[in-house]
């Protein structure tokens, strides 16, 4: 079984730790970086207080500053909030006697997963009342039959994996952040993840949910079943609404057979045209045992070679492939991936690769593609950017990017998951300044717009993406997502300042 | 390439049929047979007829008592209504003129699609105005590169099908009902079929829609990409809602590569819980490639002996699966199939079995499972259910309806998509009697319960089921569902009666 960190966490990762080093080393809170108003939430007095030390004890009541300094930051540090209190319920109940009371009360409250959003969707703003679903880790049923696991939403996605691994199985959803995620955020974030190319999404893949709104109510859209056509599909309503509809507190995921056999080839190729040729034939040609389909362009893999001095396993090339392959019979997934590669090459779409099936070099392979957030660490400011684009137009944004900058840029950086259409594109500049980020900015979104692209991928919008909803979808779509939001929770107490535009 | 009918369809068709021949004798209105009270909506008058005409012209705007009555009456007839016009735009835009007016002037409307829902949810209760897709049949793109394909409402599916095949791709949808139902309607009800099983529902596969609601906005949550996570996902929020809360004009699918081989086994087994182990060693086994998993009982395989002439090709069992394979490679689709079974043999899970690679085969071996409508359409009365159970308590239900029934059934039949943990169980009487009926029906939905099941499985709610939501989902759920009624549309003139209880 393969160990690897997922991309989407590392990009994820070097973004914010960019925004850090421009926005953080003002040492200061979200609120006043930002500059956002706190609305009229009323704040904590001791009779509330005493209302959640009656319910949770003193042990499950966090008030100590030291305490909740890693509820109050994200752990890339890109956003603070100076939250006073957090609360951690063990049960259902409890959850929705503490959110009855807050929308009382008038209290905002900031849902807490795992920490591993990476938008600041996680930490509040002001003083929202932390409510974390650490201790709701219980797994509550595995069906070995029909292959569903049913957990409380606190449950780490890891330990869900290993449980389910214990009868063959694996939970479709694979995350660098899978020591800490919690599947409750997952699912409240719609996370991507490297597994998603080949298992589908989460609205495919959860099959039910519990969720507590604003008031209390506990919402029962629980089930095992994969029809189960009663009614409208509400649970699909809080996949991806970042808590800010309600909390999640139980989650019922299907669950493929897990892999028995793993490969994976890494190909160099001459142009993009080529690399769209391989991939439209690797569809064909591997077929269901296809997992995975990654691109590197040259001042990536220049960047990874340099910096980390891990070389191309096949010398230098434009464009790099990691092909990966996940079956149940190592021998026919072999010969279907040694049949594609020998058909490429003769068809010279592949000018030179390598093909790994033992579980060390795969990792060693792998780890060229893990390495790149190592890489960017101690280079100048980065501007990065997380966008779908069609395929066709996949690297055209790059192109026109590395044109748009000229000097400005020391660098241009094209990689990204390319079987999902979501690319990658980072901007190396010598320092961060307004006048850059302004040259940038307006140019990538709107360019990505005319390449009929989305400038939101993988990621959710939490805090820092918020204020461009708008600029992402139109008017009357936004105004419908405003109305979602007024119809679950009218006083507007759940994560307040994320997702809408604030 | 596999043509069949897919089983959704006949067991539904089966079902209605029998409904029809229950309620339809009595050759009346559904308001009458259910004495459903009209809501107060206006009627169409002059200037209404008048301004639908400006926007249509006179030939998309059906009138003729004859003509209208294909849209006043379900195919199987089990519903009926008396709507006095039918509208056929073709834009979006006009679909927005048409509900704007409408909503202003508090007509009501009823979506139409196919007409191939089978539980009145496209068919006008009393005088709705029926609004048709059916001339909403454009494919406005198919991207070769990434798979996705995107159409207007009103396209039927097998005619996108027969589209995306032209590049080695398929819609991740079979229904037997596929030469002439829309994939708007296949939205807008959530259709499930044989291919989710192994492609998953279409949450997962529909990547984009376009709606307009109820006063003529339209709500754009259009999207080409796998990764889009900009915002509240509302297009979900449509799909199953079955034209109650807008009408679905545009639709946007990811599209896998179409199937190079197709492998059949038909199975004898000696008792159900061989038939589980069967199912999970298929799943560990042929993994990848593992497409139906179709489960038959004694009675069923008994009653199409006898009735069809049509004997088992390997002699007589308690238990059949029909286990289908579809892949990329023949050889190795094969290989596994007969790894398998020859372990299962091994293992004395199966008692004997036969394999199908060559189309005609196949099909002869499928017709078997296709055939069980012929079967009951000369049986005296039949209740029909469609439930989903956990797998250990699949079988359950049907011994314990047997049991229940004693000699007040003819037969009890179990047959299904057990993959899904779909079961359909019919029970066979000499005639229809509400004794009977109340014999039969509290029963097993309380049974259903009890063991943990769903009492929907893969149909909608349509007009005939929506009286029973309370039974199948909680209060505060239900509840729910309501007020997103009222949210998306306050005015209730969006196909009224169906999916809530009336």
């Amino acid at each position: 079984m393969l160990v690897r960190t997922c991309c989407n966490k590392f990009i994820s990762a070097v973004k914010s730790s960019v925004e850090y080093r421009i926005i953080c080393k003002k040492s200061d809170f979200t609120k006043n970086i930002y500059n956002v108003n706190r609305r009229n939430f009323n704040k904590l007095e001791a009779r509330h207080f005493q209302f959640f030390k009656d319910i949770l004890g003193g042990e499950r009541m966090i008030t100590d500053q030291e305490e909740m300094r890693s509820y109050n930051e994200e752990w890339m540090r890109c956003v603070k909030g100076i939250s006073s209190m957090a609360l951690k319920p063990k049960t259902t109940e409890e959850v929705s006697k503490i959110l009855k009371f807050c929308n009382d009360n008038n209290l905002a409250v900031c849902p807490y997963g795992g920490n591993t959003g990476l938008v600041g969707g996680a930490i509040p703003v002001f003083d929202e009342i932390v409510l974390s679903a650490e201790l709701m880790n219980e797994i509550l049923n595995v069906d070995e039959n029909s292959g569903v696991v049913v957990c409380q939403a606190g449950c780490i996605l890891e330990n869900l994996d290993n449980k389910v691994a214990e009868i063959g199985l694996m939970i479709p959803l694979d995350l660098g952040a899978k020591g800490s995620c919690h599947i409750g955020g997952n699912v409240a974030t719609n996370a991507g993840g490297l597994k998603l190319f080949r298992y589908g999404n989460l609205h495919g893949n959860v099959l039910g949910l519990e969720v507590v709104l604003a008031d209390g109510t506990v919402l029962d859209c629980m089930s095992s079943f994969k029809k189960d056509n009663t009614g409208y599909h509400l649970k699909n309503i809080f996949i991806g609404s970042e808590g800010t509809l309600g909390f999640i507190t139980k989650v019922a995921l299907q669950c493929p057979p897990r892999a028995n056999s793993i490969t994976l080839a890494f190909l160099g190729l001459q142009n993009f045209e080529r690399v769209l040729r391989t991939f439209k034939k690797a569809k064909q040609d591997l077929g269901e045992i296809l997992s995975a389909f990654e691109v590197l362009d040259t001042p990536t893999m220049e960047f990874v070679n340099e910096r980390l001095k891990m070389n191309s396993p096949i010398g230098d090339f434009p464009y790099y492939l990691l092909i990966e392959t996940s079956g149940s019979n190592e021998e026919h997934d072999s010969d279907k991936l040694h049949q594609f590669l020998e058909s490429c090459m003769e068809k010279e779409l592949v000018l030179d690769g390598t093909v790994a099936t033992e579980p060390h070099k795969i990792n060693a392979i792998w780890s060229i593609r893990e390495k790149i957030p190592d890489v960017f660490k101690d280079c100048g400011y980065l501007f990065c950017y997380d966008v779908s684009l069609p395929l066709e137009n996949y690297y055209v944004l790059v192109d026109d990017m590395t044109q748009h900058m000229g000097k400005l840029a020391k660098k241009v950086f094209g990689f990204g998951h390319m079987g999902d259409s979501n690319l990658h594109l980072q901007v190396e500049v010598d320092e961060f300044t307004r006048e850059i980020k302004n040259h940038i900015e307006p140019f990538i979104f709107e360019r990505t717009k005319q390449l009929n692209g989305s400038i939101s991928a993988e990621h959710g919008m939490g805090f820092l993406k918020a204020r461009y909803l708008n600029l992402a979808r139109p008017y009357n779509t936004v105004k419908a997502m405003e109305n979602l939001k007024k119809l679950f929770d009218p006083s507007g107490i759940m994560n307040p300042y994320k997702v809408l535009p604030w």
